[in-house]
Protein backbone atom coordinates (compact mmCIF):
# COMPACT_ATOMS: atom_id res chain seq x y z
CA UNK A 1 0.00 0.00 0.00
CA UNK A 2 1.54 2.97 -1.32
CA UNK A 3 1.38 5.89 0.82
CA UNK A 4 1.65 9.64 0.14
CA UNK A 5 2.95 12.74 2.55
CA UNK A 6 0.78 14.99 3.60
CA UNK A 7 2.75 17.02 5.51
CA UNK A 8 1.43 18.40 9.24
CA UNK A 9 -2.58 18.25 9.09
CA UNK A 10 -5.37 18.32 11.63
CA UNK A 11 -7.11 15.29 10.24
CA UNK A 12 -8.46 12.81 12.49
CA UNK A 13 -11.75 10.70 12.20
CA UNK A 14 -14.27 11.08 13.67
CA UNK A 15 -14.82 14.06 15.20
CA UNK A 16 -17.59 15.08 17.44
CA UNK A 17 -19.99 18.20 16.97
CA UNK A 18 -20.31 20.09 20.02
CA UNK A 19 -21.91 22.91 21.04
CA UNK A 20 -19.75 24.84 23.52
CA UNK A 21 -21.47 27.56 25.62
CA UNK A 22 -20.03 30.57 27.76
CA UNK A 23 -21.49 33.56 29.81
CA UNK A 24 -20.50 36.58 27.88
CA UNK A 25 -20.38 39.83 29.41
CA UNK A 26 -23.88 38.46 31.43
CA UNK A 27 -25.36 36.60 27.51
CA UNK A 28 -25.21 33.33 27.24
CA UNK A 29 -23.22 32.54 24.15
CA UNK A 30 -22.45 29.14 22.09
CA UNK A 31 -19.62 28.29 19.60
CA UNK A 32 -19.43 25.32 17.24
CA UNK A 33 -16.08 23.05 18.48
CA UNK A 34 -15.03 19.66 16.49
CA UNK A 35 -11.66 19.60 18.32
CA UNK A 36 -11.87 18.30 21.26
CA UNK A 37 -12.16 14.57 23.52
CA UNK A 38 -12.05 13.54 26.95
CA UNK A 39 -8.68 14.48 28.48
CA UNK A 40 -8.81 12.44 31.92
CA UNK A 41 -10.62 9.49 33.62
CA UNK A 42 -10.75 10.15 37.25
CA UNK A 43 -11.79 12.71 37.82
CA UNK A 44 -13.79 13.37 34.54
CA UNK A 45 -12.22 15.94 32.14
CA UNK A 46 -12.18 17.00 28.71
CA UNK A 47 -10.27 19.21 26.24
CA UNK A 48 -11.00 21.50 23.65
CA UNK A 49 -9.16 23.60 21.10
CA UNK A 50 -10.35 26.89 21.03
CA UNK A 51 -9.21 29.69 18.38
CA UNK A 52 -8.22 32.54 20.57
CA UNK A 53 -10.15 35.47 19.41
CA UNK A 54 -13.53 33.35 20.15
CA UNK A 55 -16.16 35.20 21.99
CA UNK A 56 -16.96 32.35 23.79
CA UNK A 57 -13.65 31.91 25.05
CA UNK A 58 -13.88 35.28 26.57
CA UNK A 59 -16.35 33.87 28.76
CA UNK A 60 -14.83 30.69 29.57
CA UNK A 61 -11.69 32.77 30.77
CA UNK A 62 -14.02 35.19 32.81
CA UNK A 63 -16.23 32.30 34.42
CA UNK A 64 -13.54 29.77 34.58
CA UNK A 65 -16.39 27.74 33.40
CA UNK A 66 -18.35 26.19 30.73
CA UNK A 67 -20.53 23.96 29.45
CA UNK A 68 -20.66 21.29 26.11
CA UNK A 69 -23.67 20.11 24.96
CA UNK A 70 -24.16 17.41 22.23
CA UNK A 71 -26.83 17.58 20.06
CA UNK A 72 -28.81 15.63 18.28
CA UNK A 73 -29.25 14.70 14.26
CA UNK A 74 -32.49 17.19 14.60
CA UNK A 75 -29.75 20.56 15.25
CA UNK A 76 -27.31 20.16 12.56
CA UNK A 77 -28.07 23.37 11.22
CA UNK A 78 -27.80 25.07 14.16
CA UNK A 79 -24.62 23.21 15.09
CA UNK A 80 -23.53 24.65 11.90
CA UNK A 81 -24.86 28.11 12.56
CA UNK A 82 -22.72 28.21 16.03
CA UNK A 83 -19.67 27.91 13.75
CA UNK A 84 -19.84 30.19 11.06
CA UNK A 85 -20.94 33.35 13.44
CA UNK A 86 -19.58 35.20 16.21
CA UNK A 87 -21.42 36.34 19.62
CA UNK A 88 -19.63 39.71 19.42
CA UNK A 89 -22.11 40.44 16.40
CA UNK A 90 -25.49 38.19 16.64
CA UNK A 91 -27.21 36.58 19.93
CA UNK A 92 -26.61 33.27 18.76
CA UNK A 93 -29.25 32.12 21.42
CA UNK A 94 -32.01 33.91 20.40
CA UNK A 95 -31.22 32.99 16.45
CA UNK A 96 -31.43 29.36 17.09
CA UNK A 97 -34.45 29.84 19.44
CA UNK A 98 -32.12 27.63 22.47
CA UNK A 99 -33.58 27.56 25.54
CA UNK A 100 -30.79 27.47 28.09
CA UNK A 101 -31.30 26.46 31.74
CA UNK A 102 -28.23 26.47 34.45
CA UNK A 103 -27.15 22.76 36.79
CA UNK A 104 -24.06 23.22 39.57
CA UNK A 105 -21.95 25.26 37.73
CA UNK A 106 -24.15 29.17 37.76
CA UNK A 107 -22.41 30.42 34.93
CA UNK A 108 -22.08 27.34 32.51
CA UNK A 109 -25.13 27.87 30.47
CA UNK A 110 -26.79 24.65 29.20
CA UNK A 111 -29.04 24.26 25.77
CA UNK A 112 -32.11 22.26 26.59
CA UNK A 113 -32.97 20.94 23.41
CA UNK A 114 -29.30 18.90 23.89
CA UNK A 115 -30.14 15.68 24.86
CA UNK A 116 -26.70 15.69 26.44
CA UNK A 117 -25.19 18.24 28.42
CA UNK A 118 -21.90 18.70 30.56
CA UNK A 119 -21.05 21.72 32.94
CA UNK A 120 -17.34 21.84 33.21
CA UNK A 121 -15.37 23.85 35.62
CA UNK A 122 -11.47 24.94 34.22
CA UNK A 123 -8.72 22.85 34.89
CA UNK A 124 -6.49 24.87 32.84
CA UNK A 125 -5.41 26.72 29.74
CA UNK A 126 -2.47 26.06 27.54
CA UNK A 127 -2.07 28.37 24.87
CA UNK A 128 -0.57 26.35 21.93
CA UNK A 129 -0.41 28.06 19.14
CA UNK A 130 -3.44 28.92 17.19
CA UNK A 131 -5.62 27.77 19.49
CA UNK A 132 -6.12 27.60 23.46
CA UNK A 133 -6.43 24.16 24.43
CA UNK A 134 -8.99 24.53 27.36
CA UNK A 135 -9.08 21.76 29.83
CA UNK A 136 -12.39 21.62 32.13
CA UNK A 137 -13.22 19.03 34.93
CA UNK A 138 -16.90 18.00 34.32
CA UNK A 139 -18.83 18.61 36.97
CA UNK A 140 -22.15 17.55 36.15
CA UNK A 141 -23.91 15.49 33.32
CA UNK A 142 -27.95 16.00 31.96
CA UNK A 143 -28.97 13.45 30.12
CA UNK A 144 -32.56 14.05 29.06
CA UNK A 145 -34.85 11.46 30.22
CA UNK A 146 -35.88 9.80 26.78
CA UNK A 147 -32.83 9.23 25.69
CA UNK A 148 -31.94 6.28 28.49
CA UNK A 149 -31.77 3.18 27.86
CA UNK A 150 -31.36 1.14 31.52
CA UNK A 151 -30.43 4.19 32.44
CA UNK A 152 -28.06 4.60 30.56
CA UNK A 153 -27.61 7.54 27.87
CA UNK A 154 -28.51 5.36 24.38
CA UNK A 155 -26.47 6.76 20.94
CA UNK A 156 -29.70 5.49 18.83
CA UNK A 157 -31.59 7.79 21.06
CA UNK A 158 -29.68 11.20 21.61
CA UNK A 159 -29.12 11.05 17.62
CA UNK A 160 -25.60 12.67 18.25
CA UNK A 161 -23.51 13.34 14.94
CA UNK A 162 -20.18 13.36 13.60
CA UNK A 163 -17.90 16.07 11.78
CA UNK A 164 -15.41 14.66 9.06
CA UNK A 165 -13.19 16.97 6.97
CA UNK A 166 -11.98 15.05 4.16
CA UNK A 167 -12.67 14.94 0.88
CA UNK A 168 -15.53 17.72 2.32
CA UNK A 169 -16.21 18.99 5.50
CA UNK A 170 -19.26 17.12 6.30
CA UNK A 171 -21.84 15.96 9.46
CA UNK A 172 -22.72 12.67 9.62
CA UNK A 173 -24.68 10.24 11.54
CA UNK A 174 -23.24 7.21 13.33
CA UNK A 175 -23.68 4.10 11.94
CA UNK A 176 -24.21 0.71 11.58
CA UNK A 177 -22.74 -1.20 14.97
CA UNK A 178 -19.47 -3.14 13.76
CA UNK A 179 -18.37 -4.59 16.62
CA UNK A 180 -18.88 -5.02 20.53
CA UNK A 181 -15.76 -3.68 22.38
CA UNK A 182 -13.46 -4.75 24.51
CA UNK A 183 -14.99 -8.14 22.90
CA UNK A 184 -14.24 -8.56 19.28
CA UNK A 185 -10.42 -8.73 20.08
CA UNK A 186 -10.38 -11.34 23.04
CA UNK A 187 -10.15 -13.90 20.67
CA UNK A 188 -6.94 -12.47 19.39
CA UNK A 189 -5.99 -12.28 23.34
CA UNK A 190 -6.17 -15.65 23.72
CA UNK A 191 -4.19 -16.83 20.48
CA UNK A 192 -6.96 -17.52 18.75
CA UNK A 193 -5.93 -15.75 15.73
CA UNK A 194 -7.87 -17.40 13.52
CA UNK A 195 -11.15 -18.19 15.42
CA UNK A 196 -14.44 -16.47 13.88
CA UNK A 197 -16.32 -13.67 15.91
CA UNK B 1 -37.50 17.80 28.43
CA UNK B 2 -36.75 16.30 31.66
CA UNK B 3 -33.03 16.03 32.04
CA UNK B 4 -31.19 13.27 34.26
CA UNK B 5 -28.86 14.24 36.83
CA UNK B 6 -25.88 11.75 35.89
CA UNK B 7 -23.24 12.77 37.66
CA UNK B 8 -19.47 13.53 36.14
CA UNK B 9 -19.01 11.23 33.94
CA UNK B 10 -16.86 10.42 30.87
CA UNK B 11 -19.61 10.88 27.81
CA UNK B 12 -18.78 12.64 24.80
CA UNK B 13 -20.28 11.66 20.98
CA UNK B 14 -18.83 10.19 19.05
CA UNK B 15 -15.58 9.22 19.87
CA UNK B 16 -12.17 8.14 17.58
CA UNK B 17 -10.68 4.80 17.83
CA UNK B 18 -7.06 4.97 17.53
CA UNK B 19 -4.17 2.71 17.46
CA UNK B 20 -1.27 4.94 19.23
CA UNK B 21 1.94 3.50 18.87
CA UNK B 22 5.24 4.36 20.22
CA UNK B 23 9.13 2.04 20.93
CA UNK B 24 9.12 0.73 24.24
CA UNK B 25 12.35 -0.91 25.16
CA UNK B 26 13.58 -1.16 21.40
CA UNK B 27 10.04 -2.51 20.20
CA UNK B 28 7.38 -1.51 18.48
CA UNK B 29 3.97 -1.41 20.62
CA UNK B 30 0.50 -0.38 20.19
CA UNK B 31 -2.56 0.51 22.17
CA UNK B 32 -5.94 2.20 21.52
CA UNK B 33 -7.51 5.19 22.58
CA UNK B 34 -10.16 6.44 22.17
CA UNK B 35 -9.93 9.67 24.56
CA UNK B 36 -8.11 12.41 22.12
CA UNK B 37 -8.74 15.16 19.59
CA UNK B 38 -6.74 17.69 17.81
CA UNK B 39 -5.34 19.91 20.44
CA UNK B 40 -4.45 23.08 17.76
CA UNK B 41 -4.34 24.28 14.44
CA UNK B 42 -1.39 25.82 13.53
CA UNK B 43 0.67 23.95 14.27
CA UNK B 44 -1.15 21.15 13.86
CA UNK B 45 -1.64 19.12 17.24
CA UNK B 46 -3.34 16.45 18.94
CA UNK B 47 -4.13 15.31 22.60
CA UNK B 48 -4.40 11.98 23.66
CA UNK B 49 -5.36 10.64 27.03
CA UNK B 50 -3.58 7.34 28.73
CA UNK B 51 -3.25 5.97 31.34
CA UNK B 52 0.01 5.97 33.73
CA UNK B 53 0.45 2.65 33.74
CA UNK B 54 0.19 1.84 29.78
CA UNK B 55 3.25 0.50 28.11
CA UNK B 56 2.61 2.51 25.29
CA UNK B 57 3.32 5.70 27.56
CA UNK B 58 6.70 4.21 28.60
CA UNK B 59 8.19 4.58 25.59
CA UNK B 60 6.43 8.15 24.14
CA UNK B 61 8.23 9.22 27.42
CA UNK B 62 11.39 7.68 26.73
CA UNK B 63 11.79 8.81 22.93
CA UNK B 64 9.12 11.71 22.93
CA UNK B 65 7.63 10.68 19.85
CA UNK B 66 5.02 8.40 19.17
CA UNK B 67 2.14 7.75 16.19
CA UNK B 68 -1.45 8.15 15.78
CA UNK B 69 -2.93 5.80 12.99
CA UNK B 70 -6.17 5.54 12.64
CA UNK B 71 -7.35 1.89 11.24
CA UNK B 72 -10.20 1.43 8.67
CA UNK B 73 -13.10 -1.13 9.31
CA UNK B 74 -11.42 -3.86 8.27
CA UNK B 75 -9.14 -3.75 11.68
CA UNK B 76 -11.48 -3.34 14.15
CA UNK B 77 -10.68 -6.84 15.60
CA UNK B 78 -6.80 -5.57 16.10
CA UNK B 79 -7.63 -2.23 17.51
CA UNK B 80 -9.73 -4.28 20.09
CA UNK B 81 -7.41 -6.02 20.60
CA UNK B 82 -4.56 -3.58 21.28
CA UNK B 83 -6.75 -2.32 24.26
CA UNK B 84 -7.42 -5.01 25.74
CA UNK B 85 -3.75 -6.53 25.62
CA UNK B 86 -0.65 -5.04 27.38
CA UNK B 87 2.71 -4.62 25.44
CA UNK B 88 4.63 -5.61 28.89
CA UNK B 89 3.20 -9.49 28.42
CA UNK B 90 2.45 -9.76 24.35
CA UNK B 91 4.07 -8.91 21.26
CA UNK B 92 1.06 -7.08 19.68
CA UNK B 93 2.84 -6.12 16.21
CA UNK B 94 3.51 -9.63 15.67
CA UNK B 95 -0.55 -10.87 17.10
CA UNK B 96 -1.60 -8.44 14.88
CA UNK B 97 0.74 -8.85 11.92
CA UNK B 98 1.13 -5.21 11.69
CA UNK B 99 3.81 -4.06 8.94
CA UNK B 100 5.50 -1.38 11.23
CA UNK B 101 7.62 1.92 8.92
CA UNK B 102 9.10 4.53 9.76
CA UNK B 103 9.02 8.24 8.27
CA UNK B 104 10.22 11.50 9.51
CA UNK B 105 10.42 10.34 13.46
CA UNK B 106 12.42 8.01 13.45
CA UNK B 107 10.90 6.68 16.76
CA UNK B 108 7.45 6.72 16.07
CA UNK B 109 6.29 3.58 14.60
CA UNK B 110 3.90 3.62 11.78
CA UNK B 111 1.23 0.89 10.78
CA UNK B 112 1.22 -0.20 6.92
CA UNK B 113 -1.91 -1.16 7.10
CA UNK B 114 -3.71 1.69 8.54
CA UNK B 115 -5.16 4.27 5.73
CA UNK B 116 -4.01 7.34 8.02
CA UNK B 117 -0.79 7.74 10.08
CA UNK B 118 0.54 10.91 11.90
CA UNK B 119 4.05 10.85 13.49
CA UNK B 120 4.13 13.10 16.39
CA UNK B 121 6.81 14.61 18.50
CA UNK B 122 5.67 15.28 22.54
CA UNK B 123 4.94 19.30 23.30
CA UNK B 124 3.66 18.70 26.53
CA UNK B 125 2.70 15.55 28.88
CA UNK B 126 0.38 17.13 31.54
CA UNK B 127 -1.06 14.68 34.78
CA UNK B 128 -4.53 15.51 34.98
CA UNK B 129 -4.84 12.67 37.48
CA UNK B 130 -5.77 8.71 36.45
CA UNK B 131 -4.54 10.01 33.14
CA UNK B 132 -1.38 11.50 31.26
CA UNK B 133 -2.71 13.92 28.42
CA UNK B 134 -0.06 13.61 25.95
CA UNK B 135 -0.05 16.55 23.69
CA UNK B 136 1.87 16.17 20.48
CA UNK B 137 2.60 18.09 17.59
CA UNK B 138 1.34 16.40 13.91
CA UNK B 139 4.75 16.68 11.99
CA UNK B 140 3.96 14.25 9.17
CA UNK B 141 0.50 12.76 7.67
CA UNK B 142 0.46 9.70 5.70
CA UNK B 143 -2.42 8.58 3.36
CA UNK B 144 -2.37 5.38 1.24
CA UNK B 145 -2.80 6.42 -2.07
CA UNK B 146 -5.77 4.51 -2.71
CA UNK B 147 -7.54 6.02 -0.12
CA UNK B 148 -7.50 9.86 -1.80
CA UNK B 149 -10.07 11.80 -3.67
CA UNK B 150 -8.65 14.58 -5.66
CA UNK B 151 -5.65 14.73 -3.60
CA UNK B 152 -7.55 14.16 -0.05
CA UNK B 153 -8.13 11.41 1.75
CA UNK B 154 -11.96 10.65 1.50
CA UNK B 155 -13.40 8.80 4.59
CA UNK B 156 -15.81 7.00 2.18
CA UNK B 157 -12.64 4.97 1.29
CA UNK B 158 -10.36 4.95 4.40
CA UNK B 159 -13.26 3.35 6.63
CA UNK B 160 -12.39 4.61 9.72
CA UNK B 161 -14.73 3.78 12.89
CA UNK B 162 -15.87 5.17 16.13
CA UNK B 163 -16.40 4.68 19.75
CA UNK B 164 -19.74 5.11 21.42
CA UNK B 165 -19.85 4.42 24.97
CA UNK B 166 -23.14 3.87 25.65
CA UNK B 167 -25.81 1.98 26.46
CA UNK B 168 -23.35 -0.41 25.35
CA UNK B 169 -19.32 -0.31 24.31
CA UNK B 170 -19.54 -0.07 20.36
CA UNK B 171 -17.40 -0.05 17.87
CA UNK B 172 -19.54 2.13 14.59
CA UNK B 173 -19.42 3.01 11.54
CA UNK B 174 -19.84 6.40 10.04
CA UNK B 175 -22.71 7.15 8.89
CA UNK B 176 -25.03 8.91 6.26
CA UNK B 177 -24.08 12.62 5.35
CA UNK B 178 -26.51 14.57 7.16
CA UNK B 179 -25.43 17.98 6.23
CA UNK B 180 -22.76 19.57 4.72
CA UNK B 181 -20.50 21.68 7.14
CA UNK B 182 -19.81 25.46 6.92
CA UNK B 183 -22.74 25.54 4.72
CA UNK B 184 -26.20 24.02 6.40
CA UNK B 185 -26.23 26.81 8.93
CA UNK B 186 -25.96 29.51 6.20
CA UNK B 187 -29.68 30.44 6.12
CA UNK B 188 -29.64 31.15 9.62
CA UNK B 189 -26.79 33.26 9.56
CA UNK B 190 -28.40 35.22 7.12
CA UNK B 191 -31.91 36.05 9.50
CA UNK B 192 -33.80 33.16 7.26
CA UNK B 193 -34.38 30.86 10.14
CA UNK B 194 -37.84 29.38 8.49
CA UNK B 195 -35.74 28.68 5.11
CA UNK B 196 -36.05 25.37 3.37
CA UNK B 197 -31.96 23.61 3.28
Amino acid sequence: MAKVLMGPQTWLYPMPALLVGSNVAGRANFMTVAWGGIANGDPPMLSLAIRHSRHTLKGIRQNLAFSVNVPGGDMVRETDYCGLESGARADKVEVCGFKVFYGKLENAPLIEQCPLNLGCRVVQILNLGSHALVIGRIEETHVVESCLTDGKPDVTKMRPFLYATTPEGHYRALGEVIARAFSVGKGLKRGKGASPE
